[in-house]
C-alpha cells in the first residue's frame, strides 16, 4: 500500500557536543519518507522547497524511490532553514534561527495519483494545513499525526479539530503531559484518547516508547547508545520506520502496531549515529533486521 | 539460601495527593524484608528500633517469618522518624521532618548465625556502616547495595571504598548520572562499573529499570499504573523482589537476574497501590506470578 507523507523539507544548521553542520538536509518529510523508503512499496511526498535546493537532495530523494510529484518548488524565495545547538546531555537544544522562507506559504496539494492512498503521515505542521491534507484524499484509511508543543499551546482548538480525524497518535511525554494536562503519562494517554485517535505513541528518548491500542498497552525500549551524533530528525525517523511497516505489511492488528514501533525506533537509533539524514541515506536490510533482533533480546523477559 | 537485609527500620508521616498517614511503619530494611519474604527460604534482619516500636509492627515480620535476631531494640530513644510530602505528580517530595533518634548510633551487629549468609542486601545507610556489614560476614558471596544521592554527594570516598566490594549496584539514574558526572545513562553505567560493581541496575521510575550485566543490557519495562497512591517503599520493594528471587533461586545467570529485575518490578508495583508497606502484607502467589505474565505481555516483541 502506498504512503503519503507530508511535512517540511529543510535545509538544518547543528551544532551538537560532536560537531557542527553549517547546512544540511532536513525537516519532517525528509526524514519520514527516507526512513520509510526501506520498507514501504511506495512512498509520496508532498512538501516545498524553495529556489536554492540542491539537486543532489533531489537526487537523494529519487535513489530511495521517492515519488516528487507533490514537491513544489517555489522559486520566489529559499528553502525552510532550522539552525539549533544542542546541548551536552543532548536532551535540549537552543533554537538559533528560524528561517520559514518559503515554508510560509505552504499550502500542501495533494497530487491525483496520491488521493487514493490509504496510509497518511502528517509530519509536524500546522493543525489546519494537516486537515487540508485530509480533504483532499479520497477515503484515509490510517492517519497518523505528529504534532509539538507549539501547536498544543498555540494553536490547541485547531488541533484538538484535526485529532478527531487521525487514527494513531505520536508525540512525545512532555507533550502527551501538556496536550491532557495530566502528570501521569497512562491517564494522560487515557484522556488523548478520548480526544480522537484510536491509537497512541508516546515517544520517551531515551526511555522508549509507549504504545497504547485496543486494551494493550505495549513498552519498547530505546536502544542502548553510548554515542548519539545528533538527535536532529529521531522522532520522524521513527514514525518513517512505523509507518513504513505498517504500509507494507497492511495489517492493523495490535501485534504488528507492536512491531512497526520496534522499526520506528530501529530507525530512530540508526538516525542519532551520524549527522542529519546521513546515516540513513544506504542502510542495508541485514543492517535494520539485526538491529531489530537486538531490541527483542533487549527487552526479553524469561519465563517462569 | 537465605538473604541478610541490613537498613533502617523507621515509621513514617506520609502525606500524597490521595490521603495522609500521621504514622505507619517503614525503613529500608522494613520494605526489602517484606517483600524478600514472598520468595526467599530466610529473611535475616539487622536494624534499630526505639522504645515506641509497635509489638503489632514485631509481629507483622513474624507473621512473613522474617528472623528479628538483628533487630536492635534501643531503648534510650524513639525509632526514626521522617515525614514527606509527595507533590502532584508524585515523582518529587520534599522531607518536611527527619528525626534519627536510636538510628543516630546504630551499629550494625551481625548476629553469629546470620554470618555464612551468602546474599546480602544493604539498604541505603551511611556507605562505612555498609562496608562494616561486609567486614562481619565470613564469605559474602553475592553483596547489593543501594545508596542515595545524598551520600554520592556528602560521602563520595567512603562510599566508592564500599563499592569495591559489591557485586550489584541499585540505583535511580539521577543519581548514576551524578555519581558517574556523565548525562548519557548508558555511558555512566560503563564507568560505574568500573569503580567495582560487576553488574548494576538503574531504577528510572514510571521508564522502568536497566540492567547491565556482562555483556548485557536488559531495559524492563515500568507497570502502568494509573492510580499511584504512594510511592515510599517502591525502590526498596524493587530490590526484596529482587533479591528474594535471586536468593530463593541461587542462580545469578544473566537470564535469572533478568527475572529478578522484574519480579523487583513487580513488588513495587504492588507497593504503590497502598500508604506504607500495607499492600505487602497479605499477597498471593497467583496475584505476583499474574503480573509477572502482565509484565512479559507488556514488553514482548513479537519476532519478524
Amino acid at each position: 500500500m502506498s504512503l503519503l507523507v507530508v511535512g517540511s523539507v529543510a535545509y538544518d544548521g547543528i551544532e551538537t557536543p560532536f560537531g557542527k553542520k553549517d547546512r544540511i538536509l532536513g525537516g519532517s518529510a525528509t526524514y519520514i519518507s527516507l526512513t520509510a523508503s526501506y520498507f514501504a512499496k511506495q512512498v509520496n511526498l508532498v512538501g516545498v522547497v524553495g529556489k536554492d535546493f540542491d539537486k543532489r537532495d533531489i537526487e537523494l530523494f529519487r535513489s530511495r524511490g521517492i515519488n516528487l510529484k507533490g514537491l513544489q518548488h517555489d522559486e520566489s524565495g529559499d528553502t525552510f532553514f532550522w539552525k539549533g545547538k544542542y546541548h551536552y546531555d543532548l536532551n535540549n537544544r537552543d533554537t538559533l534561527d528560524t528561517q520559514l522562507n518559503v515554508f510560509e506559504n505552504f499550502d500542501p496539494v495533494i497530487p491525483e495519483e496520491y488521493r487514493d492512498n490509504k496510509y497518511i503521515a502528517l509530519g509536524n505542521i500546522e493543525p489546519g494545513l494537516q486537515e487540508s491534507v485530509l480533504e483532499q484524499v479520497d477515503n484515509p484509511g490510517f492517519v497518523v499525526l505528529d504534532t509539538m508543543n507549539f501547536w498544543i499551546s498555540g494553536a490547541p482548538e485547531a488541533l484538538k479539530k484535526t485529532l478527531q480525524r487521525v487514527d494513531l497518535l505520536v508525540i512525545n511525554d512532555s507533550e502527551a503531559r501538556e496536550l491532557a494536562e495530566e502528570p501521569n503519562l497512562i491517564r494522560a494517554a487515557g484522556m488523548i484518547r478520548k480526544m480522537g485517535p484510536e491509537s497512541l505513541i508516546i515517544k520517551k528518548g531515551e526511555h522508549g516508547a509507549l504504545l497504547f491500542t485496543g486494551d494493550e498497552i505495549f513498552s519498547a525500549p530505546a536502544f542502548p547508545i553510548v554515542d548519539i551524533f545528533d538527535p536532529t530528525g529521531a522522532g520522524d525517523s521513527f514514525m518513517g520506520g512505523l509507518l513504513g511497516w505498517i504500509s507494507y505489511t497492511d495489517d492493523l492488528s495490535p501485534d504488528n502496531l507492536r512491531k512497526g514501533v520496534v522499526f520506528g525506533s530501529v530507525m530512530a537509533s540508526f538516525c542519532v549515529e551520524k549527522f542529519g539524514p546521513e546515516r540513513l541515506k544506504n542502510l542495508t536490510e541485514k543492517e535494520i533486521y539485526d538491529r531489530y533482533r537486538e531490541f527483542r533480546r533487549l527487552s526479553e523477559i524469561p519465563e517462569v
